[in-house]
């Protein structure tokens, strides 16, 4: 197993500094002859980053030609679009190339296939040939360049009977529903904090599938807007109308409709912080948190637990899981109110 | 289910702010009626925290009497040796003076035994009545006084066959072994990064036990010495020389001592910054890390799998598992070579 040529991480394409992954890298090799285990990608447009577009617009005084001179040099310096002030990236839209023939007939993919990448442009070999079109509005730049994803690099197939913005829009937590299915088992009681969100919906969705009628699924929320929805969209057996950060309060609330069980397994989907001795609190002895919130400090979780004296097993979330982008989209096809939401909320 | 009085949290002796829990809490109620889900201990001995402990010299200006006074004030203000500045607080030894009837008989521990708290001063109801001795070089203080454990307070009987500093020492790390006990298989593979020190070593020698002739234990430190004394132990297989926060040097070592399988189980017990993505490249795709590491980063985690599309499951330590204190413990009486070590290295 030779690691450091044609490396399935793309290591081999790291200029400087030499050693680390592509996505630490200050510089990665662009040049788009590929090796057998890499796709070439012909691109269509780049979905930059919120924050990395923000400071471009910023900097560019939020003048088209401007923005496109600051991407272009941003590519020629790196190799990659990685903007060197937010550290952040992206992802990509185009048409399969080209497969390297170490790949080719193992994965479920051909040559003029549409795909979305789900690895960040911060790692993402591009050239840019021409950039036909800057949407100011929507972070997004089209372009027409080539690309290249290394062997271990993520992508979703787009569907062709999924618009491709809603289709994005569920790539983008296609994660929590497949961590959601492996987790929850029958009879479970299931909380999902942050149940209103957007992949707060679709945990509570597939929890609640998961249960099966002797369990319990309970959403929770501060805002009664995001209950009433909750308990409308019908996939919850309660909705908490609680703020998370009041751990007191959300294991007192638990407890009342649990009848003092607390829950098996909670699902952490909301992206404040502050909420981790929430989660522990409401959780069995025995029981499973998984956190999929960024904001969760590992620190508050780790001496939480241990504080109150509670054997349960915490998980990092995983925003990959295999297969999780087919998993996502199937979800859509089938629950039309699914769709209905995502056509209406999050596109 | 009342919640609010005599919680098995302690929530009924918060004084301010209302609604929190007591180690959050500024001032706890440390009078010495316990209710009948409490524990009343008569103390002997306060070890504070170092960081605690450090901070209270300084103001001190080393001398005795004032760090008495400093101690005494903390206890007075919050009613727990809760130090306002660094936040910290500690453990202490006593004996068992009385047990809440609603506990007598269904735990194990009777009136007169020899106990350590495993649970922070920062929440713990304490009473000083006088201070008997200061030590300044190793953080204890000698008292008679009174405090109290709550119905989910963590604590450990103090072995008579071992003495007090050792015990001690492995209390303090006990949950690593007992947590590795649950996670390792027969036939694994597993890396303990940070294997030479206190925890690690537990690690090792618990998965070695589990991991069986077909299986294989890699210990990994970045000083020579930690390398030799692992191999002199001869509870792991591989000894690999290599720094952690060298994500591809640890990937390129694992892959050539497993022929490129990798690890089923990474455990990082290495209190060092950055090396969340080492333990993810060692990692298997569909295996498992569980972090130690107090110094492990969330996001680091959860995005840098993302990013390189590994399927796994990576686990928040939790210091407390059921019984892990005994379990420990047993680890000393059962390895002559871990006694050894223990009371040469960490006492």
């Amino acid at each position: 197993m030779t690691l450091t040529t044609a490396s399935p991480y793309g290591i081999h394409r790291v200029i400087e500094p030499k050693g680390v992954l592509p996505q630490p890298a200050w510089k990665i090799d662009n040049s788009m002859e590929i090796f057998d285990n890499e796709i070439l990608i012909d691109v269509s447009a780049l979905n930059i980053d919120s924050a990395s577009f923000t400071q471009i617009k910023k900097e560019a005084a939020g003048d088209a030609a401007r923005v496109e001179a600051i991407v272009r040099r941003t590519v020629a310096e790196r190799g990659k679009m990685h903007n060197p002030i937010t550290g952040s990236g992206g992802m990509l839209i185009g048409t399969v190339l080209q497969i390297g023939a170490k790949l080719a007939g193992k994965i479920d993919l051909e040559v003029g296939d549409k795909i979305a990448t789900l690895v960040s442009l911060s790692l993402t070999p591009l050239r840019i040939d021409r950039v036909k079109k800057i949407h100011l509005d929507k972070d997004q730049i089209e372009i027409s360049g080539r690309a290249v994803l290394f062997e271990t690099g993520l992508f979703a197939k787009l569907p062709a009977d999924i618009p491709e913005n809603v289709a994005l829009a569920i790539l983008d937590v296609a994660g929590a529903p497949a961590q959601t299915a492996r987790l929850v088992q029958a009879g479970h009681t299931v909380v999902v904090i942050g149940g209103g969100g957007k992949s707060g919906t679709l945990c509570v969705y597939e929890a609640k599938k998961r249960v099966g009628p002797a369990g319990l699924v309970i959403g929770v929320s501060p805002f009664a807007k995001d209950c009433e929805r909750m308990r409308e969209l019908g996939w919850v057996d309660h909705a908490l109308q609680v703020d998370a950060t009041d751990a007191v309060a959300l294991m007192e609330a638990v407890s009342a409709v649990t009848g003092g069980r607390m829950a098996d397994v909670v699902i952490n989907c909301v992206n404040i912080q502050n909420t981790e001795m929430a989660s522990i609190l409401a959780t069995r002895d025995g029981g499973k948190i998984y956190f999929f919130s960024m904001a969760t400090s590992f620190t508050a979780a780790a001496l939480g637990a241990e504080g109150v004296g509670k054997d349960i097993e915490m998980i990092v979330g995983n925003g990959y899981a295999r297969d999780h982008a087919k998993f996502a989209l199937a979800l859509l096809r089938e629950s039309p109110k699914l769709r209905t939401l995502f056509d209406e909320q999050y596109v």
